[in-house]
C-alpha cells in the first residue's frame, strides 16, 4: 500500500497564504512570487523537490484551493491549471457542493467529495491502488489531515524569510500535539526542504 | 566587531513556550522535558550546538527569562542556574525595574538594564569587545530584537512534533517581513538545527 504524502511551502513563521484569500488573489494578500520562487523561478535548484509534489497516483485537495471562495460551484471553473493540470492523474476535492467530474487533458479528472475527509482519502487509495496519495493543499486540508494523523510524510519548504502578516492561512494551526522523526533536510541559501515521516 | 546572535528551540508550530507561564512552571503547559531533550538528554548526539548556545562573550535575556512573573525585584532570586551559571560572561537583564549587579560564580554577572533593548545591546557590546554577543531568549525578546533587525544569525533547534498548544509564546510573533540565508540545517531524526545569516 502506498503512503500519504503532503507537500507544502511555508515562510519561515508558518505561513502559506496571507490575510483576504479571494477569486482575484487566492494566496490573499501574501508574497505569492517570493515564496514560491524555490519552484517557480529555481526549479534547478530544487529539482528532485519539485519532481515530488507531483509523482502521486492519487490527490486530495479542498475546495478552497481549488476554487477560492465558497457557495455553489461556477461549472466553467475548472481550477487554476490549465488545459492540462500536472496531476496527471485523479484528483478529489473536498467540499460541500456536488458536482460531475470534470475530466482535463493529461488524465487528470477533478472528483468532488461531498462526505468529509476520510472518504475523500479512501476514494484517493481506491484510485491510487499500491501508489501514493498525495494532500496537495491548502493549509486546512493539510491541518485537518494532520490532526488525524493521517498524513505519512510531510514534506515541507521553508522559506528564509517570513510573512511578516498578522492573520492568514498557518500550517499546525488547530493541529494537536503529532510526532514526527525527520528523514532529511536540504538547504539552499533561500529555501529548505525537511521531510519528516509520522513517528 | 562581533556578530549577534540567537539561539532557539522551536515545536514544529514554532512554539517555545506553552500558556500560563509562572514561577512555578517557566514554560507554562509544554512539554519543557520533551522539548528541551535534544541537549538536556542527548548532548552528546548535539554536541557542537549544544556548546555554541553559551560560547558568546555577553548575552542580553528577557526579564521573563531571568525570572518569569513582573513587577519589583525579589532580590534572593538569581536565576534559574544554580550558584555557577553557564554564561561565564556579563548577562544584560532588560528590565523595567532597577536593580544592582548580581555577580556569581565563574564569571556570570547579572546585570538589569531599564532604557531598552538597544542599550541592552549597546552595553552588551562594550562587554563582549571583540567578542560574539547572544541574545539568550526568551522569545518575546528574541522577537523584538528580530524585529528590530539586530540578530545576525538565528540558530533554530526545531524539535519534530507539534506542541499541540492554542497559545503561548511563537518565534516571530509580531515580527514584520525579515529576510535571512540559510547557512546550515543538520538533522537527527528528533530534532533540525538550522542556522539562519541576516541577508
Amino acid at each position: 500500500m502506498g503512503i500519504v504524502t503532503a507537500d507544502f511551502t511555508v515562510t519561515l513563521d508558518g505561513y502559506g497564504a496571507g490575510p483576504n484569500q479571494r477569486l482575484e488573489a487566492p494566496f490573499g494578500e501574501f508574497d505569492r512570487e517570493g515564496v514560491h520562487a524555490w519552484h517557480l523561478d529555481h526549479a534547478d535548484e530544487n529539482k528532485a523537490e519539485v519532481a515530488r509534489i507531483t509523482e502521486a497516483d492519487a490527490y486530495v485537495m479542498g475546495r478552497n484551493m481549488f476554487s477560492p471562495g465558497r457557495g455553489e460551484w461556477d461549472v466553467d471553473w475548472k481550477g487554476w491549471w490549465g488545459a492540462e493540470p500536472p496531476y496527471h492523474a485523479s484528483v478529489f476535492v473536498v467540499t460541500h457542493h456536488e458536482r460531475e467530474p470534470v475530466p482535463m487533458k493529461g488524465g487528470t479528472t477533478f472528483h468532488f467529495v461531498t462526505d468529509g475527509i476520510t472518504s475523500a482519502l479512501a476514494q484517493a487509495r481506491t484510485a491510487a491502488g499500491s501508489g501514493n496519495i498525495a494532500i496537495a493543499g491548502g493549509a486546512t486540508t493539510i491541518n485537518q489531515y494532520l490532526a488525524a494523523e493521517l498524513i505519512d510524510e510531510l514534506r515541507l519548504h521553508v522559506v528564509s524569510f517570513t510573512a511578516g502578516v498578522s492573520s492568514g492561512s498557518r500550517l499546525f494551526d488547530g493541529v494537536p500535539r503529532v510526532g514526527f522523526e525527520v528523514a532529511s533536510a536540504r538547504h539552499t541559501p533561500y529555501v529548505t526542504h525537511l521531510t519528516y515521516r509520522r513517528a
